[in-house]
């Protein structure tokens, strides 16, 4: 019998995304969706493309509503979670989408989000090292009943640099990360700048010099990836004119004394086993076309000897691996189903 | 009586643009206009934009019918320059948006172009400073007969670095910038990635880890800045689907003992005079859209003390003030009409 | 000395794009912009590809701001103009870029918007056929001192089938035109509808089955270019993701008995002595990539005999010959200027 | 065991699109991918996106690589499929996603296409309705060993207006449609005008006039419907910056003494039961973007009695429902298999 589940937010792209993946997967029935603004309607008035969910209808996003499931995914702004965290005490397994149980330093958490601290849950990138050793995050999500699905930019960038820093061949005391990304990681907010006379034939940045909120993920990330020392991130993401996708192009200086064949292994061990996180062939890169709707991350590398760096250029669907997919990935791990199950290699290209 | 004027590549969209701003400017003539494969064609067939100039025909990229004419344009690929020399050595005024003439070392040009080098000519990029005590490029064209136009992204990124340079407020030895770029910039060429089905809707990097022909010049425009020691620079490209305009992130690390005020004003008092290159007020950055059709380059500038680098971000319409536009505000200087002749400071937006 | 102007709605797209038009004008001197809630912010802040006009501070947009000036356009949702009808008494040109002075019909006027009705100013479209003897709604802009700048798919689809109207070769009473049109047509409105994720990789239609506002426009026009009889449209615009741009495609069937030439010869006499309506050559049809920026609209003519149908596709620039610079054509003729000043019939492509 | 695959044309857009369907179709092995110029070369340098084939080889087109297989899909350009005809003689199941056997009249074959007449194979649209007791082309596809795959235009006009046509409630004398699509639909050909630059920011109108090789293909099919009479269409498809889809808004005139209740019907009835042919609510239209890689073709029905004209508006993905899926569909229904087998409803959107 399949798990019942509900999805908050379930209006929102995020939310949308989880409910696109999750009706393509065998072990779980959409049995729930919840909104705030738009409880009462129709979710296929807000999800037009989720053809085989005409039948849901938006109910309100109380803990009432939302307990009694097997497994509960929140899409969410950040803070909003807490007040479920009571009434889903029984649940098997929740899943939060927004950022409220990423961080572990609240010292992070104040800096750039504020608010009420939330304790850190597993955090949802399988695929990420964490130490030297070749283990990854994915044993923590073994058995886990509360996950933090990343931030989309975040999880791109730490992907792109942990092999490096976890085999000591880059210096992450200067990294340099520049991101081209596509509106639909900003939300369904009506804001001026995301209306599509803004975006269309333009490139945008926002959130420049250390402002973004994913710097602290990032740093936490690499840290456990195995940094030893200062880590300083300069961030810049790009909205440009495609409705998904990330390209982040990351560049870090390499060690002293370091080989390219000990960079280039750094990267090939750390993923050659991995089914959706690809290192690509020498001189090959990605691009985001081809990872829409998949829930791969492809990633590039090159060595610049004449800049002293190496560059990573790692494209993801910024719902689908980047929120959507890496939230299913984990919980087919949490609830020991075959990793894979219901979620796609092969992007929708062109 | 206005000047007369050819311009050779007239078919492309470098060709294209030059016309469409010579076609605006009330002191010359577009007399001729030529081609190689489309030769003995309407230009309006290849421009159907330029609705004034329906009257012309492409005619052969001749030394001959270039010959005779008081300034010619060359927008040539690069290499090809070199056949028109001795024919136009009586022209008066002769401006190359390709690469010949830019570099001035042959070693460089070895590297990254190959074939014969050419001597170098004037660099059209008016504000760039020629080291620290603010005198700029401005100088040198006045009274040019020959004008090399700059590379798009190279100009871009190195105005945008320039003024840091020269006050030696950061460090050239660690440069790292990423550029969001339209497919404009890569010429009205028939290739697969270049598809309209391959763009739209996809970040695609390339010419990565080091290969980009725009670094070299990137490097001399710093040095002729006031750059010494190392000038090394980390330089990704990203087509992005809009067919216009180049958002570059370029960072530095901020020298030592430098202050934020230091930092500031060296950009501030770099543009303070400049109509067609502007810094934005603080916290403020550019999008492309505002400069599409316009000789403006837009500058926001980051101090990110937490990741120790200056992040400017700068907008440029790749073919107008990225090469058009530059090679036509050179051509003004050079022949001593007002500067901005012919050109707009205001973008085509939304 | 130079005409001063003062413009409503200047935070907007329509707003913008008058201001843009009218700082390359060299008869006119922008005195004053208006806007509502945004009120009291510099101008450069709604419209940063403004460069030249950001000393320029929005005021209120009320009555006793706008009066004073010689020139005042309004661009402001439809039911506002009435309340600056009285203070604009001396105004010498008042143009307005909405709704409420371009229906004669009050019954058009209550079906289609609803609200007090306004007398109808002179229609801004100089090039339309009034009648089958060639006069042209030119005449009545001479010495106009209010006029009503038309909608911008309505005007499209107007000078697309008038010359066919007036002389008799096309059928009026079945219409059919299919439209693509730009997000920025729709205003800078904070629609989920009209946000970046929803426009980019989707054609979005909207106003299907005859509620669009534009079609009593469109019937008025026709009519006053001769038709008689019944004027049926069937009008369905379709949003692509291009910032401007609107390209129609008008049908009527072929009127009994008509040949080829004649249908040919209504549209070249027509349009054969404009210069911002160009009938392209047999075989050639437009882009709107061509009349990016530019008050052209270009025309292409089919006669398609096996569906006894003649095809006329029309690109427009919505915001440039569709609002801003069918305003300032229009003004130009009202005042006594070349009709052409400050006005390019070339475009800003690719 | 599953059945042996091969994919020829397995380069191309319609190849790959097939290619990504068939790799999460549970029923079938892709053994064999061919195509010409590029043979020798990994299926993946040009199909990135289809990550779980990387292990794939492109094979020379020849018959004797083809055969062999139990299904054999054929993307080739028209005129290139009767050279494999004997080859292919035992091969349980061909599928032609080219022109070649769509055509039942070798008079439109030699009109709109030219070369050798293939016989007509079955036609892989299952909804069609071919005439006027509900029978649909799904009937016909049962057990079938030869499928002609439609054009993705054709089929989404069919599609729109058979229902209508079939129940006598609009007349097919007049039809007008005009397609928005993405230039993929227009194949991985290098030719000008679907460069990205060309394409981005700009409608572009081609095959206008009554040329496009559609139109036939639609007449064939609403004969099949059950029209009479004359079967007249006016056909403009127009290209839009959307790498994918087609939005196509048909209209025709109701049919006298219809009322709206038989209008409804007819459009309720023929598609109530299907899957992935779906009529929205009364005044609700499609997006293209909510069939993004989906077998869907979403439609909304408007009637416009002042117009005197049905209106229907189709969103259907080109490559997928278009071309790809509904291969793969007929293939389902030819071999017994559920006919939804590895066909997604829902499309991926934002």
């Amino acid at each position: 019998m399949p798990l019942s589940v509900a999805v908050s937010g379930a209006s929102g792209y995020a939310g949308g995304e989880i409910l696109r993946l999750l009706a393509a997967h065998p072990e779980v029935e959409i049995r729930t969706v919840t909104a705030h603004s738009n409880a009462g309607q129709p979710l296929i008035d807000h999800q037009p493309h989720l053809r085989s969910l005409r039948h849901l209808t938006l109910q309100p996003s109380t803990p009432e509503v939302l307990a009694g499931h097997d497994i509960v995914f929140l899409a969410l702004p950040h803070g909003q979670s807490g007040q479920y965290t009571e009434a889903l005490a029984d649940t098997a397994l929740v899943i939060d989408a927004g950022a409220d149980h990423r961080l572990t330093s609240s010292d992070d958490w104040d800096a750039f989000y504020g608010g009420a601290f939330h304790e850190p849950w597993a955090y949802g990138v399988p695929e990420l090292l964490i130490g030297s050793d070749g283990a990854k995050q994915r044993e923590k999500l073994v058995g886990a009943s509360r996950i933090a699905a990343p931030g989309c930019n975040a999880s791109t960038v730490a992907l792109s640099l942990a092999p490096g820093v976890a085999a000591g061949v880059i210096d992450p005391a200067d990294i340099v990360t520049v991101l081209a990304v596509g509106p639909s990681g900003a939300g369904k907010s009506l804001k001026t700048n995301l209306l599509a006379a803004e975006i269309l034939g333009s490139a945008n940045p926002y959130a420049i010099g250390g402002t973004h909120r994913h710097i602290p993920e990032i740093r936490q990330a690499l840290r456990g990836a195995g940094a030893s020392g200062d880590i300083r991130i300069s961030f810049t993401p790009v909205l440009v004119p495609m409705s998904r996708g990330i390209l982040a192009t990351s560049t870090a200086p390499i060690a002293p004394g370091v080989t390219d064949a000990q960079i280039r292994d750094a990267w090939r061990n750390a993923y050659a086993d991995e089914t959706f996180v690809q290192l690509l062939p020498e001189g090959s890169f990605p691009r985001t076309a081809d990872v829409v709707g998949a829930n791969t991350a492809l990633m590039g590398l090159a060595i610049d000897r004449a800049a002293g760096r190496v560059v990573v250029v790692t494209a993801v669907d910024n719902l689908a691996k980047g929120t959507a997919g890496a939230a299913i990935q984990s919980m087919n791990i949490a609830l020991g189903f075959a990793e894979t199950t219901g979620l796609s290699v092969n992007g929708v290209a062109p």
